[in-house]
């Protein structure tokens, strides 16, 4: 019987973690992992749209389904995290919040937002929630967004107070403590230190562990794939299964282990007590229980969090620290056996909340802590023992999340260190760039879109000096060109000549009298193209004036008139019209952007971009585009536009190393 | 003996109130007033050290002791921050921690964590401390400070707890809570909006009528001074004091009134209830009694705030506030006589943090009355009136330490409106500016040091084209005059003689073999010079060069003969020697700074400073500062400077008006 309970153990363990394994692998990359590090690396300026797509959300609530309850050593919170930033980003696709959020700043500010509810519902701590999800994404934080995560983080946790009003379906009721008062004035005060510091080193450990299984996994890739595609998860699961059924304490679920940690003491849940120390052989049991608590837990999440299913690392840790706690507070009460305040369980608290810190580098888990146990008693110990933890863990090695980002290659500013301090931006920028000029046709504006990705062009006086006017976005340039293709088809309807204004400027007078294309049901329509059309009449210079301005007249009427030939011809031609052979010859029209600018409200440049010189070291430029936001920087010298360096390309050319 | 109680307590008042304000007057005006607005100045860049000197700190805590200790109704938390900071400061300026803090970014830094820890101990909260200083003072946070914030206030609070470790020591047990659990699922959900909604307009008005206070008095200054010049403080005192003796309630310190309204309801603390509602008519007079209290406290406040005497608003606000959520949970208690777990106490906790919350604009009022309380039961209610008070608030006006702020002149970045959005970098910019040409001499760069108060001061290619080659600091600049003067003084004791080194530049060299100025037992010393003065035989070029380079050797030659000869009659004259006369030669040798920066370690140029162009908004130039730092932009045009804007030009002229 206990040989079949065992066996079937396994089997469902692995059995559901093959199956996440499988909705990952085959069905959606995305919704593997955390989700913290990918919304680190959005917030940091590198928008990803696959990481925060409806469907991600789908697979990753599956998938996470399978794994967290396989029994694998991984927590939740990072998914949760997750969703709700992929919950936000739907909405934000919705008719009624579309508006809000047209550029990536604001649609970032609420993404953080959103993930301070992701902490908020998960713990019911809103303020540790937006405290968290600031220290864990971001590398600074404009204070006039603190009122809207709050916000945000306070909906989230009336929502969960209603939701979970009556007592009974309080699940985070476990946990909850009550604790008399502490003198900190003792002996104790050193042994919350010990807890801190332990802690810290504990979170090294296990990230240095973590590191460790990920790059030998790396290096023999090869070898695990021959065995099976799955392999590796269904070795881990096997293992872990086979690990934690025969220690009744190990295959608890978190939350359980962290209630018993956090409550049970002598007289108060003693049963739940009993199921850690029975299987041990000692008396005081409970401190081998704990220890061997720390060492399995901690090894089983390592390797688990390298496998390809959702997982978080939040709880599994926390469980663990409160072992630790645990171990240092039941080690007090057996050195000072005779003095009155020493709760083995408060320590538990302190150690929860320290390896957590440790491990994420996030201050904000004593919040989280104080938050979830509804408890402020034990506030400086905990917040003594984070602190520590935290520090002693920079001191030693980068945060979990900061690994994950690592690993996963993904493109994060604050995070690469430079190779050489001497390397300047002349060193890392793209000399070959696209650029469109001051007096350009349709034709180099389509191409400069077909070949650029950047959302900001540059715009510079001509391709002789190339001083650099200013940029204008792609949307506004792909406007330009769809404006003078609906100018141009009307234009193919009505008369066209050629006269002179009074500036000396040669232009094409579009007679918008004969507004022939439009029903009569149309005039309001019309109207407003006439209107369009007159103002259109300044920027359709023609491209001979370019060439040769005080001597260009003759040349341009006569252009003029075999253009308004042509026009005429295909308009006799069509009606179906080849618009192809129109387009083309509308493409040789120069157009001046800069007047295009002054007299369409819509048409927007940018006419200061910032410069930079040849010489600015590449840190200075990583940190601009840190504070300043932006993709591009524009390289200069004496107002020439000599190269254009790319957000992107910075972080993912060979000029920088992951620290 | 009831009048002649009435006329002690009022001469008193008055007596103490005067001290105050005689303090403040004639001794130290930078210590008045709450000193979070002068901080908020210092942190946007705008270093102040008068506000952080020693003596302030002096007669900030006395004229804290004589206003606090009058009955003026006014707090000590602004004032507590702003000694945190003074003491940071002075230890930053003792020996082992001069070297931390050589740059102003550090310094602003260490003195933001101690102000944390300003909060931390006045209220035992180590994490609201952090996050109300970061909320109060800063515009946007790195979060690598968090940690260093986090660790000082953790300090604090361990000092804090180790201080007060007897409970009957404990200066903060009043206003501990402990409430039973709530539920949020019932109408009280509303009552808590409505109280949130409550405290954001009354903190709006208090605002209000402080500004409206302010401006009559600064219209009625010269009236006001007619009559005495300490009359203003002398009829508010009396006032004060004439009000607040009959109700004996009214004259109650804040922290009673806060732990009357915060634990007293029925059956427990009645005789402090008593102290309320004994002097009132009716039955349920405690409703009148809140009434009363919130008319007359925050009219008195309001007026209170406005005097010259070291003032904080948070613990008046906060007894006020208490009040009003009072009003509100009594009321309820009224219309709901049957519901079960309605507790005034707790809405008067609600009030007390949505009021602080909705004045100074913080969130982190919600973290703070939850540490304070040391409760968190009604942390969902508590944070839900803040997050509401604190949005309504900000729809209808700034928060009170702005208004100070801008009251005071104060210059900060991010409270300035541009008035003009068309207000572009070249209508701002300082076109009359100094710099220092590549080759210079010294009498130049001391003529800019004299005339410039900037820190880094403009290298430009030469007097005619003015191209930006980059920046050099004051002190290098000082350095450099000091190292010529140095190495002439030197040379005066030895021959000098002028010869051609290979790349054609002519050069002094300084023959380093006689070091006759020197005791033999300076031998080290002497080397070192050796070295020194052959490291700077590149970089004395004489003026003549720079004139005409091509045709220039003849000419320099006999220039350097003739400098030679002044040299050795000098040399002859001297050994008291006049100085002077030889500097004024010195300052005639033409200096390449480019050259001596790579000769030598120490002259530092900034290469890379950051151009803008002539057509950057004022906007974005607010923006820049904001996030950069620094205090000077170059603007350029191709290359060229062509203005210099200084931030606090920008903040200080009339281009910009407080919002």
């Amino acid at each position: 019987n206990y040989f079949f309970q065992y066996l079937s153990f396994i089997v469902w363990t692995v059995a559901l973690a093959f199956c996440s394994s499988v909705i990952i692998k085959k069905l959606c990359y995305a919704a593997a992992g955390s989700g913290i590090p990918d919304l680190k690396s959005i917030f940091s300026g590198f928008w990803n749209s696959s990481v925060v797509q409806p469907r991600v959300l789908i697979w990753k609530v599956l998938g996470l389904l399978f794994s967290y309850g396989s029994g694998l050593s991984i927590g939740k919170e990072g998914p949760y995290i997750h969703i709700s930033a992929i919950l936000a980003n739907t909405l934000l696709n919705i008719k009624p919040f579309k508006n809000i959020a047209t550029n990536e700043t604001q649609r970032s500010q609420m993404l953080a937002s959103c993930c301070a509810l992701g902490v908020a519902a998960t713990f019911g701590s809103p303020i540790g929630g937006v405290l968290f999800s600031i220290e864990v994404t971001g590398t600074y934080y404009l204070i006039q967004n603190y009122w809207r995560a709050f916000f945000t983080a306070t909906v989230g946790a009336v929502g969960i107070k209603i939701l979970l009003s009556t007592p009974s379906n309080d699940l985070l009721e476990s946990y909850r403590t009550s604790f008399e008062s502490l003198n900190l004035a003792t002996v104790q005060l050193l042994a919350f230190i010990i807890t801190g510091i332990l802690c810290g080193l504990l979170a090294s450990l296990f990230i240095y562990m973590y590191s460790k299984i990920y790059t030998w996994k790396k290096h023999n890739q090869d070898f695990i794939k021959k065995i099976t595609p799955y392999g590796e998860v269904i070795i881990v699961a096997a293992v872990t299964a086979v690990i934690t059924f025969p220690l009744k304490f190990l295959r608890l679920d978190h939350a359980s282990a962290v209630h018993t940690m956090f409550t049970a003491h002598d007289g108060v849940n003693t049963e739940e007590l009993k199921v850690w120390t029975d299987s041990m052989p000692f008396n005081n049991s409970i401190l081998l229980a704990c220890f061997l608590y720390i060492l399995v837990k901690l090894v089983l999440t390592a390797v688990s969090v390298t496998l390809p299913v959702p997982y978080g690392i939040y709880i599994p840790l926390f469980a663990i620290g409160a072992a630790v706690g645990r171990f240092v507070g039941e080690s007090m009460k057996l050195i000072f056996p005779h003095m009155k305040d020493i709760y083995p369980t408060g320590y538990a608290v302190v150690g929860a909340a320290a390896l957590c810190g440790g491990a994420t580098r996030t201050v904000s888990s004593a919040v989280i802590i104080l938050e979830l146990t509804n408890d402020m008693t034990f506030l400086v110990p905990v917040l003594l023992g984070v602190v520590l933890s935290c520090g002693i863990g920079n001191l030693l090695n980068h945060s979990i999340y900061d690994c994950f980002l690592r690993n996963k290659g993904l493109p994060y500013l604050p995070f690469v260190k430079i190779k050489s301090d001497s390397l300047v931006a002349k060193d890392v920028m793209k000399r070959e760039f696209r650029y469109v000029t001051r007096k350009t046709t349709l034709l180099r504006i389509q191409s400069v879109l077909d070949n650029v990705l950047d959302y900001a062009i540059p715009i510079v006086e001509s391709d002789d000096n190339l001083f650099l006017i200013g940029t204008i976005s792609r949307t506004t340039l792909e406007e330009v060109i769809s404006y003078h293709e609906r100018l141009h088809s009307y234009s193919l309807k009505s008369p066209i000549e050629g006269e002179e204004d009074g500036s000396g400027n040669t232009i094409i007078t579009i007679n918008s009298q004969n507004h022939n294309y439009y029903d009569n049901n149309d005039n309001d329509n019309s109207l407003l193209l006439q209107e369009e059309s007159s103002q259109i009449e300044m920027n359709l210079i023609p491209k001979s004036e370019s060439i040769d301005q005080l001597d260009s007249n003759q040349q341009t009427q006569s252009q003029l008139q075999n253009g308004s030939t042509d026009h005429q011809d295909i308009n006799n031609n069509n009606n179906s019209g080849d618009i192809r052979s129109s387009l083309s010859l509308n493409n040789e029209i120069i157009i001046d952007i800069v007047h295009m600018e002054l007299q369409n409200p819509w048409v927007v440049i940018d006419t200061s971009p910032i410069h930079i010189v040849e010489s600015m070291p590449v840190r200075k430029i990583i940190f601009m585009f840190m504070m300043l936001g932006g993709n591009v920087l524009f390289v200069t010298n004496k107002g020439q536009l000599v190269g254009i360096i790319n957000k992107t390309d910075i972080v993912q050319k060979g000029y920088l190393h992951h620290k």
